[in-house]
């Protein structure tokens, strides 16, 4: 994956360069935007294609994004990604998340469930992923966080998912694994931000209700939207009628949203994200 | 359709009276509002069934309400409803609206279209319907807006449409013709209030656009939501792209809302709507 | 929940009826399908505003039905109703579905799981559901289903729920088990049937894929439907990802059809549901 | 647009000339069809930036083509591609496709309209198209075809558009015009082939009806799905309610599937389309 200012002749490069490798083509996706005039590439390879050449042939790309002023990454999709759940009380979320690890739809080592409530416990138990139950009050938060911090520094964490975590992540936490923080919100941002969003949405008469993935940064609520999508409702729906459908998204949202970035597919961008699918 | 405070016996009442008069009940729809205990309900009476005595019916009905405190309203549906579209340029709205009444797929007394413009007079000459072009610039406002005043008396309209009507309503008129002034906006309300709405949302990297039908009130974009849909784009889409993608949903959602209008079953309360289907 | 000939007086004679008791209606609704001339009327009342009378107030309906030819049911929905659910390997839905009915999402008893497989005991463990292991192979499926069966008898299962359960039923328990058993299918009915609906639908280019929950009758996969969705695909997806994506709608339109179910809005007419909401 | 066997190199050879030429790339879009070991790419390229070289290229592509293999076109986009549309008493796609013709959104050449009524001709008229107006009985239907055909080879067309054309067409002429002629069928196939579908999905009791934009092939309602979508309905609906509710479908996904031919992006593959988008 990578990005650089856009001119003639980069796809030449890379894919020529590819090809001198030997390198085989499974996937490819490119963008131009031209606000900013920035050009955005993802190549997926056959890694044995590549052969025993793979060393020589990354120590050449890096010349070539050199050349090109890229900033770029090359992963190896066999090395699967260390991810940890963060969850409070509702748990649905998680569950979903669990089955399509378990199952291999999603493709990641789960480090490991962090909460502060114990609701959950039993379920992720049972498929044999540590549960570390941190309670949350007025007066340890800053202790707590540097645990959770710790834990995610010693797992060397990939992808941090908030799945429905009602606690605020501090600034600096926020700041230290910016670009890897993925939270649910249940609500269509921009509207409806804050813990009460389904109320708000309740009390506007809104006829659709949302769920959004997006980058946890400083700014709550406002980081880069990854994926999105909404149900429908009417006024018989009461607002606990509008919190048990919005989960329904909320699991579907968020499993997708996952799933780009274990697959590379995401790249942030003026706080924006361009999925290259 | 009527509204009451919620008790024991209110159906029964009703539809006891109806059934003494031998009225057929082709559809019937209630909703409580236990937030502010308050009952709605709509029922749809063969009017034939009724025979001739309609008139008594109407009577003893109004003496029914006084009892139950009701705010009610009989509709004949064989009269058809008196509407009046604003449009200013873009006419994706009025083609779609236009077409509908020609094909009694909406049916309506069109009375004619009025627009600041004269983009679309030829197409709506084409379904005989007058146009009444009414150039607005900074001095003639008030002046316009006593002339459509003027055509909304005279017509006795019923339900006036903006249907992409690019001027802001005159608080005045939006107070006198409270409840039966709609409009379409081209965004996902509460998010992106006024007229770049498809701009905020493309700066803020939605991966939804949406368009809302709802009654025009003094407070822009505020009103009461009828209908709202939403459809999928991704970071390679501009914002001419977004415009156009939501103009497929800004017809639909429009003719969808005047339709429920036209079929009276929409009760505006605190805000809100209820649809009774 | 009551169907019967559709004639004028019906809604009246059982409004009038509660009022009589002094019945407090939650919500009511009602449907009169013009080609059979048959009327269908669900009705949830406060079973408190009946206070000591309920039992009387049931008699005296039953007069009430007699009169009016009426097929009818009287439940209280306090009383949870007994489910079974049956999976083979694919757990995904059944995964979901003990999500739902361990946090109270949807109101029942789970009488326990049965499957043929031993792929998802631990986590129905997880939940201390019981869990019936009967491998089914060519010799023994006519003992098999009897086990079943009397499964089923010994549980008075109300709901008989197929989460992926990919053995064919019998015929006979079909029919005695007759709107009892409902079924998640793969594949947007009437079109693909069988197995291999992804299969089918990815050889035939199109471009939505499906998921359908209906009743199980004697005939493959032409029971009446309660619930279908379907999710879009594009020509980068191959049969896999449409199992994959298939798989997200499968768990909410079975957990849509059950709930609707649960909370007795159902009504098999003609092959087909009327789902009273 | 090019298709051709898939092996190492073929990116790399096609951006390595354009290159070589100074060609930049707007927009480029490849897949691989692993079952058939086909390439598929398309590349999106500012004339200009190719100048008066222009010529030269598209000599020497057609060189790398033939070393390749490729099956490939060279489109000039600012040539508008030549459409006719016909139609027969259900204008709603017509007026649809007429207003995205008017206002630019999509971008073509009208040639004319053909009908074998006259419902829709005022209409046309007021857009300025010509309107042939042709009606088809038992016994003229050979000789109406050949009129028809007629007006496509003068009219050298590039895409025919049936926009609710209720008339079988010749299998010489699909022939004939094979990859040119697109229909809009009233159904979510391959469920409900022929004309009466929402009679078919009334009877069936499906809770979606759907629309879906094909190629139109010898086999009637089987050729390449361009598009589709659906809507919901449910048991209140009647067969006129889904054809009405159908409509609104019919006229969107038409309107996605022509721009995806106007914009050069479909490719048939094995009865099936590649999107390129």
């Amino acid at each position: 994956m990578l990005s650089c200012p856009d001119r003639v002749g980069v796809v030449a490069a890379v894919t020529g360069l590819l090809a001198q490798y030997n390198g085989w083509i499974i996937d490819a996706n490119q963008h131009a935007d031209s606000l900013t005039n920035t050009f955005f590439m993802r190549v997926e390879i056959k890694k044995d294609s590549l052969q025993e050449n793979y060393e020589k042939f990354a120590q050449q790309f890096s010349q070539l994004a050199l050349q090109f002023t890229m900033q770029w990454s090359l992963t190896d999709s066999s090395q699967k990604q260390t991810v940890i759940i963060l969850v409070s009380k509702q748990g649905h979320c998680l569950s979903d998340l669990l089955y399509r690890y378990a199952s291999n739809e999603l493709n990641f080592n789960l480090h490991c469930v962090i909460s502060n409530h114990t609701d959950n416990r039993e379920l992720v138990d049972a498929y044999h992923i540590p549960y570390h139950y941190l309670p949350i009050n007025e007066n340890n938060k800053q202790e707590v966080f540097q645990q959770i911090e710790n834990i995610f520094l010693t797992a060397q964490v990939d992808i941090v998912v908030l799945a429905r975590f009602m606690q605020i992540f501090p600034q600096e936490l926020c700041q230290r694994f910016a670009g890897k923080i993925i939270n649910i919100h249940h609500g269509f941002l921009p509207s409806f931000v804050g813990a009460n969003s389904y109320g708000q949405a309740f009390n506007r008469g809104v006829k659709l209700v949302g769920a959004t993935c997006h980058y946890v940064t400083e700014d709550l609520d406002e980081g880069p939207i990854i994926e999105q999508d909404v149900v429908r409702i009417n006024h018989k729906n009461s607002v606990e009628d509008l919190k048990r459908m919005g989960q329904d998204i909320e699991k579907i949202v968020l499993a997708h949203g996952l799933r780009y970035i274990l697959e590379n597919r995401v790249i942030i961008h003026n706080n924006k994200t361009i999925i290259l699918d």
